[in-house]
């Protein structure tokens, strides 16, 4: 995303990726000696690595076997976990769901690999491209980096959790606690990712105006409403109750009958989730990356719930975990094509997807608070964002820190947001570097996430 | 479509749509004295009439008033035509949801009709454009026009469809009898359409390969198969019984259990309806006609059963009515801009959509063989074409008939389609008979096929 992020901060001019594809188109058209045999040369798969983009990465980097091999150990780690965790009276179901699910998600892994380098040759040679901003003045900030290849994990993705769904309904028996209302859920969760799969592609293409980035994603969140079929209740923890006026019909014994108050509030959770992860962009790997240890932390929620004595609480857990594991994987096989230095950008296509698949998790498993932590360092950049993106402060078109071509290093910009901040706090330090802050501070808001549901556990408050 | 047409015949080819769209590009920087100042530029709405493409139909045509009172009077009259045809048990639910459905339907009518010169701005921004090829060598023929419009009703019928969804489930009290497993069927529905909407437009964007467009429409059928409840047995016809050998397990007593067979027909269905649209395409309004008229008497075959005695046939019904009127008032707003002479394309995003959304109601209305004979001109044309696209006979790089700048009428070449065939047979004609042509045949088959059920219904067979 580095090539055009953060248009926030200028929704009305040109993109720079976008300026600079038409360059390119330009310069495609220089280098071919013949229009017409370069349309005829049909696309060759992994032919990015061979562009003359003055990168030499290869395709597939030594270190692969490892990451594959640690893949494998998480997802098989995931399933034991939650398997040695509690043996409850549905264990037999979980188990093999659990077993169906890691299959389809190391299956959609290797999909996604596959898929990403088709892509890249399409997008390529359609100009769908950006350019590294964090690495200008150097041979990496030369070339064209193809875009938007957010849309292969996300086909791929929808196609596994569809798979995945076929496979359970074939295989199901009168006993399954996963029945109707629960597949009705499922289908909702698929509409709203693929929903935004395709809102994102679309922005990527068209430039979409913001008003339609806030409005679609409401109506993508209307399944998730229209299928929630538990309760709008909120139980006020006790010390809190003398604070609470009782209201009629509203406020009760303690009980907050919240109703269209509710529904309005995940309205909010999924339309903020949805955008949060574009805003906190600008460097190589950190939407994927981000993206990544929120579904890690939210799946081992999932995993230590799906044998939960409570059924309606299993069943829930159960369908966060089922598009979340899926989009687990096809972000890892991302994540490895994006990690510094990007040979792709994953495009407004990867980051609404993410935040709607993580904000349809939180929702349909009925975690939405605890998501809402996960998602600290979002909700902190959203909110330092805001004077600049309401344009109280003076917003250049681009916020990202100023790369040093000399040291190698990022400097902060005087810029409102996280990534800036991190650079002014822990001082100058190269993009790898960088990202790996925000994904540390990324996990430490996960781990308070799991500190407060323990810590109110503990009290006897619900969460 | 006309621009990029019948791709069908040369798959390795570059579309003559992006060749020109490339042409229109360099076009584009060379009259723009500024990048800059073009691209701050905010795209006007409704801006295509003003565009210097040699066309001066203004967007609104004198007929618009007639032509939404007809829309208007169509709802109704189904309405009505529903609720005096049968008073059974049901009704009362029937009368709000149908009243409900027609209400979407028109607000889906009008905002597409909003929306559609909105994506003309930004698809003309982005020279997402094609040409005119059957007027070539005349004024309408050298403009650029804008493509993949089918955007705009694919996005507004799937979020009026949402909406209904979010309406229907909020007003529904205990007796209601469209359950958790019927929202189910409509979320899968909802899922296989949207699927198409981002494959079709990926499509258009990037021109993806053919193997693509035969596998995804697969995973899309997928939640339909999955969420497919009822039998998958055949009950075959008294006369034919003697024929179909008794075989234990699969056919016992006229009864066909097909279980496996059945659901790999149906994904055939699915995967032909949603390709057929495409193939049969050529001229001015042809590709949204057809589907328009399928979708009537599929509507119409909905309304006469959405008080069946039979609480499933009901249901189901319903089911499909309420994917179909949605997507009628899309596509009619679509063709007020789509018809003779056409101001927008619909694209390969519309076409994809339009023929999911029609298998997929055929499939979840359970009259799939009725529907395939209501395809009939699009089975017809296919198995006509085969030679050509296994390039058995000369394919050549178009399959479109000749158009004659001195008469204005289209002629027949010899390539092997329902629309040279048309023109072979009737003689040359103009670009809008040619169409209207189409249509009438498309009318005869809609009522081939209400007769063929009502013979079997006399004889007492079952379809």
């Amino acid at each position: 995303m580095a090539g055009k992020v953060d248009r926030a901060a200028s929704p009305r001019r040109r993109s720079a990726a976008a300026a600079q594809s038409q360059a390119g188109r330009q310069k495609e058209k220089e280098q071919s000696p013949s229009p017409r045999r370069t349309s005829a040369a049909k696309p060759q798969a992994k032919s990015f690595a061979t562009q003359p983009d003055g990168r030499a990465i290869p395709p597939e980097s030594p270190s692969r076997p490892l990451e594959l091999l640690s893949l494998l150990v998480f997802m098989l780690a995931a399933i034991f976990a939650a398997l040695s965790y509690k043996h409850g009276a549905r264990s037999q179901h979980v188990t093999s769901h659990l077993i169906l699910l890691a299959a389809v998600s190391v299956a959609v892994f290797f999909a996604t690999m596959r898929v990403i380098p088709v892509c890249v040759s399409y997008h390529m040679r359609k100009n769908l491209v950006g350019r590294d901003i964090n690495k200008k003045g150097t041979q990496g900030g030369e070339g064209s980096v193809p875009e938007a290849i957010g849309l292969a994990p996300g086909i791929v993705l929808v196609s596994g959790a569809l798979v995945y769904q076929t496979l359970m309904l074939t295989l199901r028996t009168d006993t399954t606690p996963y029945d109707e209302a629960w597949h009705m859920e499922f289908n909702a969760g698929v509409v709203s990712v693929l929903f935004m799969v395709l809102l994102g592609f679309v922005d990527d293409v068209l430039d979409i105006p913001w008003r339609a980035k806030i409005v679609l994603p409401v109506f993508s969140a209307l399944p998730l409403l229209a299928s929630y079929r538990h309760g709008t209740d909120v139980v006020v923890p006790p010390p809190l109750r003398a604070y609470v006026p009782e209201v009629p019909g509203i406020s009760v014994d303690g009980i907050l009958y919240l109703g269209p108050i509710y529904k309005f509030y995940m309205v909010l959770v999924v339309v903020f989730c949805s955008n949060s992860i574009n805003i906190l962009a600008g460097c190589n790997g950190v939407e994927a990356g981000q993206s990544f240890v929120i579904g890690v932390g939210a799946l081992v929620l999932n995993l230590l719930n799906v044998c939960s004595d409570d059924k309606n609480t299993a069943a829930n857990h159960m369908l966060s975990a089922s598009m979340l594991a899926p989009f687990l994987a096809a972000t890892y096989a991302l994540l490895m094509h994006n990690w510094y230095p990007s040979r792709v950008f994953v495009g407004d296509t990867y980051t609404y997807l993410a935040g709607m698949c993580l904000g349809a998790a939180g929702v349909l498993g009925h975690f939405s608070e605890t998501m809402l932590i996960f998602f600290a360092p979002q909700v902190f950049n959203f909110i330092y964002s805001v004077p600049q993106l309401l344009k109280i402060v003076p917003c250049p078109r681009h916020r990202l820190p100023t790369f040093d071509t000399k040291t190698g290093l990022l400097t902060a910009t005087p810029n409102y947001n996280l990534i800036n901040l991190l650079l002014h706090i822990f001082g100058p330090c190269t993009e790898k570097d960088l990202t790996i802050r925000v994904l540390v501070v990324q996990v430490l808001s996960i781990a308070f996430g799991f500190g407060v549901r323990r810590a109110l556990y503990e009290l006897g408050w619900v969460l």
